[in-house]
């Protein structure tokens, strides 16, 4: 080797907005000779996925960007070329972290990466790999499985229906029964995530009257959101949520182009967290768990016993003043608990005559 | 009975922003003569909550909108003041959906509350029962519990911490080993969060730099947010997030006097739903899951061998054009999953052959 020349993208600007001219820079550089326990990968396929996007920009995410200078970071298929590791012979299709390079150098750490090598023979082309096989196709799978839970008669939307993980989504989601409502730009896509891809319906995003599509197509509700997008339509769908509904924040693709730089207001590109740190956002009601009462009043009661729970109240004198107390709960103008006695209790339990006066 | 007269408040005009006088409308009323079955209850506390903004709105909530001309929809603690039932003798002291007003005919939907009755004698004083041992305290145990999940080691924020919820969430949570940082508005508030509640750190939401204050007090990132507020304070708290950071969104106050009516843009708003629907937003990303990789490929290679799952994608020629490439994930020109071709397998296995051609 010696005297082989790798092309490869070298980051060398932060993108402000879409990608431009001059944030990568294609290079030609030497390939160095192998040393023990490296490989020689040729990339063959490159997967390109929105989170590449992500990766360039110096906002919080899940992985460190990509530090300027540094070979872009990517997801791809190659082919071992030349080896010094046993494990990985001349020819072996491998899957992992090649980069946007022409050429790499496989070593523990690309090896590292969680996906399984490539079968032999290959039970499907090889784009599948990274595609409805690899990381794309298990991404869509997991968002239903693991995180929409979606069962038999739930009615799932999912954004970007025609994209790589959307399309898998809305069809694992079929084969669970649901009743799966797609989002995709245009006519001809939308027709195409319906004939061509089993969906029940598909709102077309790009028409004038998207939020009526919407509604007509999800006349029950909305139990799950394979999210990807993010946007006004999000918005949407959140409104449209039925009890107890998932949403399964896999993208916001709308959001990753404005990623960067300082803002007072983030909105949903905070949201956007969600993803980046795997957190998870639970609306709940007190109402609903009333089998764990017992157990919040006795340690609650426990704790002021003995002193460990502090605890305020504001109490407003006469039922003809609730109104204006309400407001007050609006204006940060009190302190902890907001009553309004409205009368005292006649023969009062030993304890209650304590109660009628504020502590 | 018969010619007993009841105070109510009917609500007569849904409020548009701040509650305003005419909204509800104080009325004096006979009391219709008890049926039996019913118990006339005369209504002692009416627990304020900032729900109760939400039940005036025809937003979609968590519970219908109280109707125009109803009496106002309250939680309070009332005393039997007559009975026609034997589970509810004179002088029982009751918590329940007394509404607002000054007498209530108790009926078993009075008694559906999921409440308990109330203990005889009491082991706290009266108010307590719609504070830190009722609906109010409950809901702040819960969050830490069941939904913040939170343990030693972790650095929990509170919004509203001085409030009703955010007081005894951020004690509980300080009874788990956690670091609690509060935010409340105003010095004095905050003092009393940190010095009587016992919270770590308090952050004035008032003073202009609130966001270096809330990056100084959580230094190792947040784990668990218990929002009871909403707007740019926790966008800049998500923004804080740790990796498997749990958001139990409680409340978003700063919403509610802006809900009902029609806006195309909802944001925050929108996100509210997840609490009057109980619902989950859960991001995730694919590398974390690379036990379940198995299973998912099993089904899926399955799904496509059946001709049950349709693959799409778009094959772009060319090492060099992949930033191109790149940028056409972002404007929806494209169909399924697409793929940079760098170069083709030498000596290829059989079936990737087919895999070099493009469906």
């Amino acid at each position: 080797m010696g005297n082989l020349v790798n092309r490869a993208f070298r980051l060398r600007r932060r993108p402000e907005g879409d990608l431009r001219p001059g944030d990568l820079e294609l290079v030609s550089e030497p390939v160095p000779e192998l040393r023990d326990g490296q490989a020689l990968v040729r990339t063959l396929l490159l997967s390109l996925d929105p989170t590449n996007r992500i990766w360039m920009s110096d906002m919080r995410g899940y992985m460190p960007a990509v530090p300027l200078g540094e070979v872009m970071r990517g997801l791809g298929i190659g082919q071992v070329v030349d080896s010094r590791r046993e494990d990985l012979p001349k020819g072996t299709l491998v899957m992992g972290w090649t980069g946007w390079q022409e050429l790499c150098l496989a070593d523990d750490a690309l090896l590292e990466s969680p996906f399984t090598p490539l079968p032999d023979p290959l039970p499907a082309p090889l784009p599948a790999f990274v595609g409805a096989l690899g990381h794309t196709g298990i991404t869509g799978w997991l968002g239903v499985e693991l995180f929409g839970r979606v069962g038999a008669g739930d009615t799932v939307v999912v954004s970007a229906a025609g994209g790589a993980v959307g399309s898998v989504a809305g069809q694992v989601a079929k084969t669970r029964g649901a009743r799966v409502v797609g989002v995709a730009g245009g006519a001809d896509k939308c027709r195409h995530v319906v004939e061509d891809l089993g969906f029940d319906a598909c709102v077309d995003r790009l028409a004038s009257d998207w939020r009526d599509q919407l509604d007509a197509a999800t006349p029950d509700g909305i139990d799950v959101d394979f999210e990807n997008v993010g946007g006004e339509i999000m918005d949407h769908v959140l409104m449209r949520l039925n009890v107890g509904a998932r949403i399964v924040l896999c993208g916001m693709i709308s959001q990753y182009n404005a990623m960067g730089g300082d803002r007072e207001w983030l909105g949903q590109q905070a949201i956007g967290q969600l993803i980046m740190q795997r957190a998870t956002m639970s609306g709940f009601l007190v109402l609903d768990h009333a089998d764990r009462f017992e157990e919040a009043i006795a340690e609650l009661a426990g704790l002021l016993a003995e002193g460990r729970l502090h605890y305020d109240e504001t109490i407003v004198d006469g039922f003809e003043r609730a109104p204006d107390a309400l407001a007050r709960l609006f204006d940060g103008d009190k302190v902890g608990k907001l009553v309004v006695r409205v009368a005292d209790p006649v023969t009062p339990p030993a304890a209650a005559a304590a109660g009628a006066a504020p502590a």
